[in-house]
């Protein structure tokens, strides 16, 4: 789906950006075990494809990327934690608390969301640290991707909330990161298709998943016929936040179809 | 002991910075218990000391002065958590997971320390948010502040390596906030001053709880004596640091005594 060259120096960079000096064994090896196994990084990886076809340096795209990818790995781990969804497997692998413990796998989730603004900070245009900060912040904090956990968990929750806050946030900071980046002055743009690419993104799961899962699944609630219509909708408004970008932007409207036509 | 002008700004600031608009009510309700119940301030409050005696502009300072206030409010909400330290009081109140729930805190501590970075990324001279980030980041993760947290909880920890990582890393990355908010080229001496600041205010701490710790306790490891000896060489490490000040030292060398003296 996304430029395989951008896989290596990302991966390499997802390593190189964790901090090591001074970092208890345990811990560290905490860190590890969640943000290397087997993540597509799928939302690094948009931000990074943002950034090269909107002619930006990658080498200001990078530790975003790395920042989006600590991240989620690290809500990944506190989601799965005995107190929130308490889930034991992640990946077909123990998750974190049950591989290491609850204590380690609560800190490990601190040390990686500490280690997502560190990264930022080392953005080599300085010029870049304060509004990357800020874009990151709102989709990770209390009015995003934390405060979706949090409406996750009251059983009268409003399904569209806890999808836009909790999977599109992220999706949407992460194209706007790379736009930012790249320094576009399309950045609003750049964060709507992100935000529609993420809507689309949880329906299509919610399609895939819709055996499994309840109350907070669009396929579920409205039944899978509408839960298509909704996300090729989504899918629309993605595409067309990018025209402007003309056959710059082809790579960004095929990633957005390959999210609705994705069978897992 | 702190210049007691600054109280009301930094209270205005911490209550001004904490993310409002789009966050959950319970969530928004939780972060707001811990951090306004009657915490000391003492970080902030040297940060902010710091800044004003060496002749820099708050409103560089203030920013940071709440980022680390959210961390040290993000960091006893978790370590209050049964999975941590097990506390189900904090302050003479309930503590987080047990006024609200488990899940509740856990969100509550992710939502403050997002909140810090945030805040520091709002600093109005922006060529500080780089260098103040790394700052923060470094004092509060997984080489400092949490890795003291795992640290902590393995049976053969070092107890100097857990007051250095837990307490004065913190104190450390305060003053040397303040002073790289005041554009200091002396970053360096008031990085140092912190880290021995806080390590007295910890033999200090261990000194008056001496009856109620254990192994992780210099009073009660070494013995009164001993302790006191350790605590008053630390301040006079922390007033060696600031002697470049001259009179506009007097202030953070009168607060270095203070932690000494202090009775409780």
């Amino acid at each position: 789906m996304i430029d395989s060259s951008l896989a290596r120096p990302l991966e390499k960079a997802l390593d190189r950006l964790l901090p090591k000096r001074g970092v208890p064994a345990r811990l560290q090896a905490a860190m590890r075990y969640t943000l290397f196994n087997a993540g597509k990084r799928i939302r690094p990886a948009l931000l990074l494809q943002v950034c090269k076809d909107l002619g930006g340096n990658l080498k200001n795209a990078l530790p975003s990327a790395c920042a989006i990818e600590y991240i989620h790995t690290y809500s990944l781990i506190h989601d799965d934690l005995p107190a929130m969804d308490d889930d034991d497997f992640r990946r077909g692998k123990p998750s974190s608390h049950k591989k290491f413990d609850e204590a380690t796998a609560i800190l490990a989730g601190d040390a990686l969301l500490t280690a997502a603004f560190e990264a930022v900070a080392r953005t080599p245009d300085k010029s870049l640290i304060g509004p990357m900060t800020l874009a990151l912040a709102e989709a990770a904090g209390a009015a995003g991707m934390v405060g979706g956990q949090q409406i996750d968990l009251s059983p009268k929750a409003n399904v569209h909330e806890i999808h836009e806050k909790k999977t599109a946030a992220l999706f949407k900071a992460s194209t706007h990161l790379g736009a930012l980046a790249a320094r576009s002055p399309k950045a609003g743009n750049l964060a709507r298709y992100g935000l529609h690419l993420g809507l689309a993104f949880q329906a299509v799961d919610d399609i895939l998943d819709a055996h499994e899962k309840g109350r907070r699944n669009v396929a579920c609630i409205y039944g899978l016929k509408r839960a298509q219509v909704l996300a090729a909708r989504e899918v629309a408004a993605a595409k067309a936040a990018v025209r402007f970008m003309g056959v710059n932007g082809e790579r960004l409207r095929q990633i957005a179809d390959f999210v609705v036509s994705r069978k897992h």
